[in-house]
């Protein structure tokens, strides 16, 4: 299968990795099939809002049998490229970029990680599982000369802009940015971005307006 | 001001911090006074959109003067509950627990670190910004007797409802979960995720769908 999904809304494709992973915890538990109306239990969106999500994708339910959770889980894989290898270099090897490296769905799922960049010369020379750190200054050469896809940024964000023109002229696919700022880049390339203190000032919120209910 | 915000939509709330984040550029720029054109310009939300938002809160913006930034940004601080402390602690001093331990917006914003939990016996003793690593199993007391509000899940995903559970019966408030799993909590009890490997596989599906158009 290779078409594409461009018509799909990225509100339906946003929900697509929290299926992926229930579905690999039914896997786990070795359960192989699976009502719209379990599922929904489970995963907590309706039965409807689920078969109209799946239905974005050709539907893959039978009516009266559920889902097949196995074939349902290897082709939201598909739709979620998780079917091929990417290969990755991340930017700042202190302990988030550590913690990214070492992250379990990170190894799992086909993530190569084939470099770590720094600037500090106490974790230049070092390994994280087997894979160098670099110094920075590297790292525009070796994104070209290893035709690296995707750069992960775990650096300060004083410096993640400069981080990202040097990867955008080494010709980097997409970049995964966990700096809190918002990264200028050539429009063909794809920025995913993670920003934790955003998270954060919505738990702030949310126990704030808790705390005038009380 | 202590009206509360249940009326407003959460989508326009988890716009907010955004807001505040390059009101803060703003004002690092000294720059202290703009028009919902050039705040749209910066921020890429739509001059209408930004008007529509803010006017959720009761509307900043002064016709033909735009709006004034420092008001703005301690407005939205407010709004998002950043004028007051936070007591929280971190469970799991790993390599992602000390990112977030050193987090600036952490340490910036009224977030008060009082301890770490961890169950590895080399952490444990040691200090990470001159504050204990302490053994998981005094969690519990430790959450009670110091009132702790937030409680910061940096462990695995197989023992993180179990801390779950101890921070619920300790009286926490508030938790701020980076395991990949949905927590079960008490309906009082406020839950914000930050599941990074969703991020990356909407990353992967993007890089996925552009190599099928390149």
């Amino acid at each position: 299968m290779n078409r594409d999904f461009t018509d799909v809304s990225m509100a339906v494709i946003r929900r697509l990795p929290k299926y992926h992973r229930y579905l690999k915890d039914l896997l786990d538990k070795e359960v192989y099939r699976i009502s719209s109306r379990e599922l929904s239990r489970l995963i907590g969106f309706t039965a409807s809002q689920i078969r109209q999500d799946l239905n974005c994708f050709g539907g893959f339910g039978q009516q009266g049998y559920g889902y097949n959770v196995e074939e349902l889980y290897k082709e939201i894989g598909n739709i979620l490229g998780l079917n091929r290898v990417y290969s990755t270099v991340i930017v700042g090897a202190g302990n988030l970029g550590q913690a990214i490296a070492n992250y379990p769905s990170f190894v799992k799922y086909g993530f190569e990680l084939h470099g770590l960049f720094d600037v500090n010369p106490k974790l230049v020379g070092m390994k994280i599982r087997d894979i160098n750190i670099y110094d920075v200054d590297e790292l525009g050469t070796f994104v070209k000369e290893n035709d690296i896809e995707i750069g992960i940024i775990c650096s300060p964000k004083e410096v993640a802009q400069d981080i990202t023109d040097t990867l955008c002229k080494a010709n980097i696919k997409g970049i995964w940015n966990f700096a809190p700022i918002d990264l200028k880049v050539p429009k063909d390339i794809i920025v995913e971005n993670v920003h934790v203190s955003e998270s954060l000032f919505i738990l702030s919120f949310l126990l704030n307006e808790k705390s005038k209910r009380d």
